[in-house]
């Protein structure tokens, strides 16, 4: 009886609210999707049985056994500083955990062959297999959202460091001696291209400009979409305040590209979804002032396209 | 008639102001050594001709033949943003050097595998296989001198970059809108951590602090060795402008750790030549303030060891 090589994967992305898994074909399309609640509050072995317990049910979705050979592995993203060779996670905040040996434990539930890595890590292989950088091999991920996280693909293989605990690229310094970081630094790039950076600067142009079509629709939703969109329609404030916030992130921006130099930097998290309103002043700004400028390579700055999906796909492919 | 692999390299490390050679054994042992003036002003022809002619003269003086299958290839560190796949040399200011082919130039003259990197890579290479870093596989070297350069090694192997020109570490944002760079943009770290940062503190502290040990000594020969000297007399000024000197430099290496959480730090150039009054702060600095701090993974900062030589160690291992 002859038997094929495994053609599916599971990918699982794990975050302070919700766990999400995917089985996956060969070419990275869905083929089931499962979804429970996290409940970090519990204890991790619990946590991480119920994952196996989504794993398996998700499989089953996919009409595709666990121990019949026809899937190659596991691969889970955490959040935090993921230790990828032992599948140790040694930090992660949000979700409590410390030294947490996420793939062993895993192991004690699911016979198959198991990977973890970094969530963000995890975003930036699946938009560089299967997304906005598909088909480059060095590829950075910038997400800002509430925190401003990122991932690493360098020769096609995610880079978090010699060391675990590297790729930790919204703290690096943009302001010496600048706004506190959630991380008990001060000045990180994070405090100032997060999206709360964007809307504090949208509120203080609201009280000094209410004339301004931002101030005329201060009643509404406030978000950083609505921004974006103000500026689109002309209102000069929103113009100023999104001026000074591409500056932030391009100089963070300009950093990644002088010292990783990728074919490609992927913009994700909620502010990325501005699209090329985001990403035609950033590739300016980083063609403009990035080491030797116009003499030298300068990457693209591109648009997320994956969402959640970037995550579960990079997962899959930890390599098994 | 059995014939031993190659065991020597020619190693070169071309300068603004000179180009030094050297014939290594298998051992990284200097065979031979030898060295000329560049005369950048020269067309690049000329140049690399000459570079030829001391290949070969350093050769004959180590006694190996560069056609017999005794010497296994050159390579060669130049200054500016090195393409190593095509060994061309991008972009390299201080020679005047716009988009030179470098390895092909040099094959006219000289019959052996040739390749070529960036100086600094090439001496963060050096160290690592037989320097200060001497085992490790991910490494820093960052260089305080006239400028901040620094060379990144990744298992092993250089890191420049996925198109040319990464690893520019003295490139990345310390203050925003900060002091002017020779690059052209403001505020990065070379412009707060290179030797001239060090000694204009040093010389506002001695017009703030005239009765200081550093102002008694103001006649004397004023260099960046010579304010370690003070602070470890324990003078109060000198030791001000040192702390605030740490600081910069430390926070740099710090967004280096949370970037790449190499093993070891290197610190060369000729500030690093202060030794341990310069890494012992760093390393508590870089162990307080890197992500996670002394929950995660933090590399050792420690002097470099092979001064110049580094650079021609690292070069003759650029792999033939």
């Amino acid at each position: 009886m002859s038997r094929n090589a495994p053609v599916f994967r599971v990918g699982v992305d794990i975050g302070g609210t919700s766990v999400k898994c995917g089985v996956l074909d060969e070419g990275n399309n869905f083929v089931a999707r499962g979804s429970i609640r996290t409940n970090p509050e519990h204890p991790f072995e619990d946590v991480v049985e119920r994952i196996g317990g989504l794993i398996k049910e998700t499989l089953t979705g996919a009409g595709v056994s666990a121990s019949g050979g026809q899937c190659a592995g596991v691969g889970m993203g955490s959040p935090g500083i993921v230790d990828s060779r032992s599948g140790v996670v040694v930090f992660a905040g949000n979700l409590n955990w410390s030294l947490v040996p996420l793939a062993g434990e895993l192991a004690k539930h699911i016979d198959l062959p198991i990977k973890a890595a970094n969530d963000a890590d995890c975003a930036a292989l699946g938009e560089s297999l299967a997304g906005a950088a598909a088909g480059c091999r060095n590829v950075i991920l910038v997400t800002l959202g509430t925190g401003v996280g990122g991932g690493v693909v360098l020769d096609g293989k995610i880079f978090s460091g010699g060391l675990p605990g590297g790729g930790e690229l919204g703290h690096m310094l943009l302001v010496r001696e600048g706004l506190a970081c959630t991380c008990g630094r001060k000045g990180c790039y994070e405090a100032y291209a997060n999206a709360g950076a964007l809307e504090r600067a949208a509120v203080s142009a609201l009280s000094a400009y209410p004339d301004s079509l931002m101030g005329h629709r201060a009643a509404a939703e406030f978000d950083c979409e609505w921004i974006f969109d103000c500026a689109r329609e002309g209102d000069f404030a929103a113009k100023g305040v999104i001026y000074n916030y591409i500056n932030c992130v391009g100089d963070g921006l300009v950093d990644l590209t002088n010292i990783f130099r990728p074919e490609k930097i992927i913009i994700g998290g909620g502010v990325g979804q501005a699209g090329a309103s985001l990403t035609d002043p950033l590739n300016e700004y980083v063609m403009n002032n990035c080491f030797a400028g116009k003499r030298s390579f300068y990457p693209q700055v591109v648009p997320a396209v994956l969402g959640n999906d970037a995550g579960i796909i990079g997962a899959a492919n930890l390599g098994h």
